[in-house]
């Protein structure tokens, strides 16, 4: 059977511009960097916005128009399961990413939630088989259902951290199941809505306990994929705890958990936290924690979570030029955490606006490989810093320099000659590069 | 001779109030939770704002009328000398902090800075002996020079980051010699334009690199004072590298530096950052990182560092409630970092704003009081999470338990209760607490 | 029957404080200049956020306690009708408001949508005749279904036109039915997600079409309220039309229509187009539009509309010496479109949360009565503006000046003195006037 | 004598990427749409941020190094008209535009100011006629005195309104004698900094007084370019009148001044306020008040007007649409108000910078004018209106409909169907476009 039987498997290089469903650069056999395209991308497909999201905001009810939404409960669930492997081979990913509340439906108790899941975990390891799509991670839904309305591992109810923890251990054990890469948190509550009532020691406290309890699940099972950690600086919560990179760092160190978790992190979270999506790229390549990416973009003049696909060149490229400085995303990958416009509603739009995404990442990493190969940041970088390679630059990094021995050089040396970063004509640089890449 | 003739000493509690320099709540005397409100609050005034901030902004000059301008160079920085003790002696504030070229001229040398600043440090230890005012603490200005375009201890320039080093060498040696409570960090350029440019990793090792060489030199001299870092986003850079205190704990740690330094935390530079002030002290304080405050507002409109004066009561009181939390400042202090508006030009201005500031301070520092007094967070917390005290939530906090033992308890406690935050209720009770406290 | 059944008629006045039902500062019938508090205020309760919303945010689903959430359709509808007035009488609340899909379920035909509203609409008849409370205003929904998705009166489709505008016609004739004292227009799908496929032009050419028919169909049916438009700048759009008060205001010109329409000022909005809710009671004041308010506050940190309960005391009085100066509100009121926070989920946190809302207004319009009592802003303003009053000024004033006869005075009086505005010290009396109003 | 010595006239087309100063796209005389790039683009230098600013920022002094700056006063300012005009020519830019201020020191008196300006501009014009390069706008600085702190127009005191019409007065006699095209107003101080003490009817009928004199007398004196008004929300006010384009509008509209004014917009501003620019140019163009534009680009997490210059080619192409569907500027142009970072401080930096705003602006103008040729907006505008064009819908706007015949035909026609907007098709068609765009 088939859900969208207008639409045939995408053929990305040398289709036609008249079809709106063939777009022009991408060919994921492509060599860049010694690597195809597709092992440097990795592009994965997230089930909640292309499976069970339907279109609802604060203000407006559900409107996406989706051909499997004749049946309800597990039939539904079910359906999904073929709808996804169906999607992901027309559009030639090979991941996907799921919640466990967005393959099956949560039961009356939590024995029953798990026996749903264990249904269609079942369905989904067939579908893996058959298809050769792999699970780039999965995670725990600790946000939506009301029990969670004060926190998860950072609830102020005990009864609620023991659900949560029976809900990661069952996500841990899907994980083996289905082989996972990676395993996810998103602490969607985990933070606080008034400092008021918060006893924020103990509830980062809880949280790193919830995180050591599972990392030893994980031993105990086998589970060898990687944990990521994805920081958001807001919503649904006034604050969470896993702001941004820097932040969910902080946390990890004191804890000493730095060495089991990596980020994953999602650039419309990046600048909902201040920041851009290559800042937290670089703070946590940097410090040897970059793991994943969600790849969206989010609108600058809004204050609220948009997940838009991702269609801007500029980010993306300097968004895998950090990728690529990384040496790649290891195990983690592309996952399109990005949802179509509530006015982009037809089944086709899934297609159209993966495939925008993907076109664009694809030549981002076109432009980032060639700004690598042309060294044209490691120039820059390389005479910038020239100071430091000898002379009391080098004292300076060998620590050989203390204030004295500086304040004696500089007593010598106050008439100080800075040269200028020409950052217009950097930038100038950049727009050449991304606008003559084939 | 007085630079403000027509102002006497400010009497704060018993004048009448159609005195514009007399307000009601404030006796520094009065004894709340055990302290005078002297010691709780520890006021101290910035320099730079009250001595030579002369009211220009990027698109308008100076317009301020201070008598004291009528000299310059070394006789002006003189006369500012006395202007401060004169000022701190009528408003009655115990403390004074100042950057080395806030208090003496930069001459066309290092060593001709140098020279500037033994004359007027003389000069101060000379008001400090007669006055009985104190330094809470001074730092060294490495933002304004243009030798400090591309940052001084995070610079590109070697050079730059020597010149620095005896800068800050000076710096800690003026604070010996003035018994500095306290040796700030403020790292205005210490930060990126750009990324495509810009080497993090090195930036970061070199500000650490420095920052053990300030830790290395105040011990070999002798000064017992507490290390501060001062956290900014952005403004004057597009990004500062010591974000929030999150980002600033998270350097840290990394440095193995997380002992040496506590935070000296701005409320304007919180809410640039996306959070509010008692956010940032909470952080801090459960990290034992919090060491002082730059007491000051911004405009939540507005997307710079306006600096003004503290008035917003709501703010305030909590703020002055973490701090009671955390047992005080230690050597730390309330510093008003905070400017008069552009309009607000007399030199009597500068009384109004401090009072208006500092009678704020007291009134929180009231309510907070009361707040702890009345156990009105606390009853909140203990009531909250009364659930970790017994049964599977103590099992949680001493470690028994794990993800087997929480799955089994929660299969059989799956229908999970929670209760009402009532928010507003609290916000209604803090509106009371507010209201009715003298 | 009774859906509070703990919960008694509020007694706002002489209740203790051990009562957390019971706040200080409200007696609806104490006299402020010259009116009672109740005149003054004008308190409505909204329907939508008391009666039919769920807790449901972007991330979670509904878990608001509801008791009577038992039933459902036009069941549910008639029990809501009678949870109102029982809120309302329990509350001491005069007015409500309401979208046509709040108060009945919405058909699967037009037809059968307005069958639903006649029964509706004649139970809250008989319920307002018997309790004495009255409609403050009406308005009707047309964002939250499905074919509002490209808008209603700005749509793309001319069915969907044609819809919106037999609802706002049986709008209109509910609100007859009813005796609202005012219509409103709040345009939550008026606006655009993406300038390149929207023809701005059009879309506010039809905006003005569509509420000249209003404005006619209200003449030919004896409508006789005041029609409100409510600004909002984003949210659920990327941008709606009716940005803030000053670009309502620009559209209304334009079309002729500033006559027929005042505003319906929400605090949240404001802040979300980066005014304060003064700014817009100023905006809409200054120009005779002021007509009603939404009164809430949002999370200055939070870049979507939280409508919270407003209890901030400072944009409380403001907002209140605004309609002070106003001369009130006219026909129209003070409606708590404001929710409670997810995380009160109780039935009784409904009163808390409106008497949190009511007790700041009540203290808000004491301290703004005072403030025009005392003259505190009206001597502020004649003294700063006291050059206008008379030579150069008034010839100003009068159009007897022109550029040349100005430059001839200027050549004259070209050292020019300005007086300081001593804005700190006004802060400082701003919040003796709020501490020290009983 | 050359004060770029270094640096010949520059070549855009043909000269070799190895020429930092040379770039790829630019062909001044390449037709488009009928016109040559040069009557498209009307590029125009800042005098202010090309001749005269230092590099300074709220937190560091000057740092540009300009060769001209070796003397001062009216030498430094001829100096400067010097460097003007040899920029101009070695750059290719046909037009420039100053404040009153930048060309000339103002004096000690107002008839000293003026006469510092006669003797510059006599300087000024026989440069315009020896290179041939045009004035396409001045204004008055009205903002940087400390005479201006209340505002000029709309100061509390009216002898500075009186200095201000004085100002304005020259400096429409300065445009007739150099033959502006147009003249600027922007408010810089037209604004408050708080409610408390600002009588905004007042300042703001003020304002209309004082348009209204400039048009009279520029009628007087025969001025026959076009009047512009600049908006701006903020800064260095706490809030600017000319808020935004609807704002400003608005205010016309009130005081029946729009047909004497257009607006000159900015980028920057425009986001700001909480737009993008191809928004403020859209309200501009469909009210026929788009007059020209300030072309840089600001930072979207930084809270202040960065004047960065443009190089977003996304930013530049939909504000090159929108000048293309207005039928270009008229007598306005595209001025570089922008400055080159503070790090970029070498002489060089003012070439790379306006080639690399100039170059991006030349490829975006050929993208929109593609996106034209090609009807990619104009077919989509066709489509989704289509419904307007027969039936109901033209009825609608024929003015035929009124809610009594909509009801009819909604009620036959309630179950309605809307198409998908596939907005990511739409952005990934864009992004085709853009990188297809030779």
């Amino acid at each position: 059977m088939s859900y969208f039987k207008n639409i045939g498997k995408i053929q990305f290089e040398g289709a036609g511009s008249n079809n709106p469903l063939a777009f022009k650069h991408y060919d994921e056999n492509e060599v860049v960097l010694g690597k195809s395209m597709k092992e440097h991308l990795r592009f994965a497909v997230a089930y909640w916005h292309t499976l069970t999201m339907n279109g609802s905001d604060p203000f407006g009810q559900g409107n996406m128009v989706r051909p499997w939404e004749t049946v309800s409960g597990l039939d539904l669930a079910k359906a999904r399961v073929e709808v996804n492997f169906e999607f992901l081979e027309k559009l030639g990913a090979p991941y996907f990413c799921f919640h466990d509340v967005d393959i099956a439906p949560e039961g009356a108790t939590l024995k029953e939630s798990n026996e749903n899941l264990d249904v269609i975990v079942a369905k989904i390891k067939e579908g893996m088989k058959q298809s050769g799509v792999k699970l780039l991670w999965n995670t725990a839904n600790m946000f939506s259902n009301p029990r969670y309305v004060h926190g998860a591992a950072t609830t102020s109810n005990a009864d609620v951290f023991a659900y949560a923890a029976a809900q990661v251990k069952k996500g841990l054990e899907t994980a083996v199941e289905l082989g996972a890469e990676n395993y996810v948190f998103w602490g969607g509550r985990e933070g606080y809505e008034s400092l008021l009532n918060t006893d924020m020691g103990l509830e980062l406290d809880n949280l790193a306990r919830f995180f050591q309890m599972a990392v030893d699940y994980a031993k105990e099972i086998g589970f060898t994929g990687q944990f990521l950690i994805e920081p958001k600086p807001k919503e649904p919560t006034k604050h969470q705890y896993d702001f941004d990179a820097a932040t969910t760092i902080s946390f990890l160190q004191k804890y000493g958990l730095q060495d089991k978790f990596k980020l994953n992190l999602e650039a419309n979270h990046a600048t909902l936290a201040g920041h851009t999506f290559e800042h937290e790229l670089r703070v946590a390549r940097i410090n040897n924690m970059l793991g994943s990416i969600d790849a969206n973009q989010g609108d600058m003049l809004l204050g609220w979570d948009t997940d838009e696909f991702p269609t801007d060149l500029y980010a993306v490229t300097l968004a895998m030029y950090e990728i690529i400085e990384n040496g790649g995303l290891g195990s983690g990958g592309v996952n399109f955490d990005a949802k179509v416009r509530r006015s982009s509603f037809e089944p086709e739009d899934l297609f159209y606006s993966h495939i925008a995404g993907m076109d664009t990442f694809a030549k981002g990493l076109k432009v980032a490989a060639r700004m690598k190969e042309e060294k044209f940041i490691d120039c820059l970088i390389d005479e910038r810093y020239a100071s430091f390679k000898s002379g009391i630059g080098a004292d300076i990094l060998s620590g050989k320099a203390n204030f004295k021995t500086l304040e004696a050089y500089a007593l010598e040396h106050s008439d100080i000659r800075n040269k200028s970063n020409h950052l217009e004509l950097v930038k100038a640089r950049l727009n050449e590069l991304i606008f003559t890449t084939k």
